[in-house]
C-alpha cells in the first residue's frame, strides 16, 4: 500500500472555492489514479492529497467518476479541436495527418501524469463515460478522414498514436517535441507516405505546429 | 457492480488437482480482471467463477498476484521464444521484424480476453512483477536488434505492436490473421522499409509464419 500524504502537511485549506482548488483536485486525482489505481483511490484520498476537505471535492464534482471523466476528456478534446482547425486548411491530407498526430502524441506524452493509462479501465464501459467514448470515436473519425486506404490502416495509425501511452508507461519521454515529430513521421509512413516525400510532408507539418 | 456467477451453479467441484482446474482458474481470472478490474476481483470470486472453492486456487497459486503474473507472462513469453527462433535464421532483419511483429500482434489480439489491458495496472510496478517486466524488456531488445535506426524508432515499432491492445479495447478484431499481417506491414514501414520492397518482405515474412 502506498500511503497518501497531503501535499502541505498541517496546512489544510478551508473549504475554498477558488479555481485553483479545482485544478489541485484534478492534479491530485491524476496522480493517485495513475499511481494507486482508480478503484483503490477514494474521494477522501484525492481531497487529502490536494490539501482540501472531502466536501470541497463534492463542491466541484459530482463524484470520483466525474473527476475521471474530466481528466479523460482533457486527453482528447484538444486533439479533436486541432483536427477541426486542420480540417479547414488548404493543405494535403498527409500534411494534416502529420500535424494532427504530432499534436496528439505531444498531448498524450505531455503533462505530469500518464492519463492515457486510464483508457484501459473496465470502469470506462459504463454510461457515465459515454461522452468520453464518443469524443474519442470522433477523433478516430477525424484520423480516418486523413488516411487513405482500408479501415485497418486507420486502426493502426490511431493505435500507433495511442501506443505512446504504453511507451510512456515504461520509460520517461524527456524530449516530447522530438518524440512527437518522430511519431508523426511513423504515422504518415503507416498511412503510405513514400520515404522520398517524407521530408517535405514533415516540413509542411512542422510549419502548422503552433 | 457486475455480479459474478459461478459457471456451473449448484455444481461446485471438489477441490481438484487436475490440470484443467488450473486452466479454468486462469480463464476465470482473465475474464474478471479485464471486465471488473484487478483490484475489484477477489480470489474467492475467481474460484467461484471457475466453479471451484477458494482453497483450490491456493492449491495452484500463491495468490491473486501469482495468477496475474502468469497471465501477463503468457502475453510475452511466446513472442520472446519466437524472437529467438527467428534470430537463428539466415534472413534479412526486415523480414524477421515482419514475422516477429505479425506473431506478436496475433498473440495480443488472439485469445478470449484482452490481457494486454492489464499492462497499465499500477500494481505492476511492484517487485512481484519484476520477472514479467524483465521479459517484456527482453522482447523490446529483440525488436531493437531488428530495427535499424535511433532508439525512438524501436519505441515506436514496439508501441505500434502494443497499441493493438488499445484498438482491441474499442472494437472486436474478427480477422486476426489479416489484422496481424497489416500490423506487420505497418511495423516495417515505421522501421523504414521502402514501399517497393514491402511486397517481397511481406511474402518472405509470411513464409516464416507457422
Amino acid at each position: 500500500m502506498i500511503s497518501v500524504e497531503p501535499r502541505k502537511v498541517g496546512r489544510p485549506r478551508a473549504t475554498g472555492v477558488s479555481g485553483d482548488s479545482r485544478r489541485d483536485l484534478l492534479d491530485a486525482a491524476a496522480e493517485l489514479f495513475t499511481t494507486r489505481g482508480y478503484a483503490a483511490t477514494s474521494t477522501r484520498a484525492i481531497a487529502q492529497r490536494a490539501g482540501l476537505r472531502q466536501a470541497s471535492l463534492y463542491h466541484y464534482f459530482g463524484g470520483k467518476d466525474d473527476v475521471l471523466a474530466e481528466l479523460l476528456e482533457a486527453t482528447v478534446l484538444p486533439s479533436l479541436q486541432r483536427a477541426e482547425e486542420l480540417g479547414a486548411l488548404d493543405v494535403p491530407p498527409m500534411v494534416k495527418l502529420w500535424a494532427l498526430s504530432e499534436f496528439d502524441i505531444a498531448l498524450l506524452c505531455g503533462g505530469a501524469h500518464n492519463l492515457g493509462a486510464l483508457y484501459l479501465l473496465p470502469e470506462l464501459n459504463s454510461e457515465r463515460f459515454a461522452r468520453f467514448r464518443a469524443e474519442r470515436a470522433a477523433l478516430k473519425v477525424a484520423y480516418g478522414e486523413l488516411v487513405d486506404g482500408p479501415e485497418v490502416r486507420v486502426d493502426l495509425v490511431f493505435g500507433l498514436v495511442e501506443g505512446v501511452i504504453l511507451t510512456r508507461r515504461e520509460k520517461a519521454i524527456s524530449e516530447v517535441a522530438d518524440f512527437a515529430a518522430a511519431g508523426a513521421d511513423a504515422c504518415v509512413r503507416v498511412a503510405g507516405c513514400a520515404e522520398d516525400d517524407l521530408p517535405e510532408v514533415r516540413a509542411a507539418g512542422l510549419r502548422l505546429c503552433r
